[in-house]
């Protein structure tokens, strides 16, 4: 059978949490209703996608939380957007590389997903004073 | 009135058109029916997408093609996902580093969409060689 | 020329009505503009949708609820998501499978549509008492 | 209850179905799996879409079709979008009509969806001669 | 090198602005987080569409607005929806018009989207009172 | 730190996996590029989606599969939908039963997705004999 490194993941989930956490952008998901209605799985993921994926280090934090913002806007998640541009940021990411990259998405997802995308932005760089 | 620098963005447009260009992967859309059908839209669109943006120095152009990568999966285009796969390892992205994007990115868009940029980085992988 | 019993399907849909509305979570869309601008038009579609489709014995009710939620949350479409998640308790859906519905298709739609569901989830529960 | 002109929607449905059928593209759904799998419901739906919308004078049926085809181009269904720039034509729409408005839905829909439209033009382009 | 008319492109967008301007339902997007956080690519993208695409005579402007109006409905984004019924009915679009629209892209976009596209209108139609 | 039962739900996952197997279509994933190029995380997600998730026993798994098809042509993704009616037929649904739920979601997913779902039942039921 498989050997999954669990505790390992936990440990390092709980470390990329850290440097994902912004000091002037609040979480967007903390406490969310996945969380609330579904507590264990809640974790389970949590650990998976932060102790296995963003903790490993082929790709950096930053690269990672900007591709995370990109795919997001392909999909028009606002909340999920604001959250994760905040994280970018924490990982170093400047609002300028935002506002580019957001420029640049523009001819993949057309007019209405990149408006969502900025409003986004706004809201996130608002927040962080 | 405003004042574009079309000129300049069509050289930085060929310039960077030559380092997303893969010597190994052909690119999904020369000649596409865009450029059949309304080429001089097409090759305006050419020019400022590469010129006015992938140009830009904010951002590297590697993490500039992986983030063009993550939001193509989230919108599940795979020709086009290809096509940035294959720009993202001319611009110095390696097999490791698209791979462990999409597990990352596995978390966002579930497993159809998953399965279907695993299915792109096959096909850009066995061409590349 | 074909014959529609459409009296029929009239009095089957004024049935299924009352066995998918709950006597605790308000419908969501009593009285929406499209009844409201089209009101001929939205008669005809909730005859056909009730009558013809949802009173149709080959699939029982809760089935055929938690079915549409499944295929909402695959839309992302939340107030739908409510409305719906709503109907299937009054066929007879617990909230454990409900959550345990929603869990599932996390593999399937990711992160920020299951979200939606579960906030649908925690705001129909919440109604309901 | 409420009495719906079923007959004169399947005589309308008819009259439509003849003004929307091109001479040189031929139809993409004839005969598809819906009408194969649910003949009865398939035909229901034929006969309100066509007898009951198309044929209702308050829009041409060249406008319809070409927001059929724009409504399809953001949704990126290709063999529909085909479909319904045959039936466009038909209605008297042309080519250089169709290229303009897909130039101008670039803008909202982004270049895949875009190039996925042109590509429908082109193969009902070439098919028409 | 390819010479584009940005001089007649700018005059242009400016008068099609005028025509798309309702008297009595205000622009959605006047002043969005776009123009703010990246006012120089905004202000091109205006030229190239207001001044490129919907100002070449090949399609009349009502014909579209209405087709703008279909695709985001088929693409679910509401307040682009308003803004752009707004547009249509500055263009000449009756109320009728619009409503037998939205009846006819039901079939392509199913019950959620049509209920966003008659949410939209009916906030339109109360704004112009 | 949390204790995940894993080998509770590998077990399990071995167990559901024979169960949604039918013996007469062809599983559309085996050996798909997700397990090619990323086995242990392909693995992993394996064990927790039947593991974890089907292998619950507060829903059946025939309903699980039907919601799951439901989920799937929501999103559009053919393949996937395939995979998935053959699972729920190995799980008891009987073709009525899924003609007759693709009838029922016409109504959310309009026409374009309804008909790939009917296209990929006909695929699997003409496979099946």
């Amino acid at each position: 059978m498989a050997q999954y490194p669990i505790d390992e993941w936990e440990a390092a989930a709980l470390e990329v949490q850290g440097r994902l956490r912004s000091t002037s952008v609040a979480p967007r998901f903390d406490g969310n209703p996945l969380e609330e209605l579904a507590p264990e799985f809640a974790s389970l993921i949590k650990t998976l996608v932060r102790g296995r994926s963003y903790a490993d280090p082929t790709l950096d934090l930053k690269t990672r939380a900007l591709c995370t913002v990109a795919c997001l806007v392909g999909m028009g998640e606002q909340p999920y957007i604001e959250n994760w541009m905040g994280s970018a940021m924490a990982a170093g990411a400047s609002r300028e590389e935002i506002v580019e990259l957001l420029i640049q998405l523009f001819t993949y997802v057309g007019t209405a997903k990149a408006v969502t995308g900025f409003a986004a932005a706004k809201a996130v760089f608002d927040e962080s004073g």
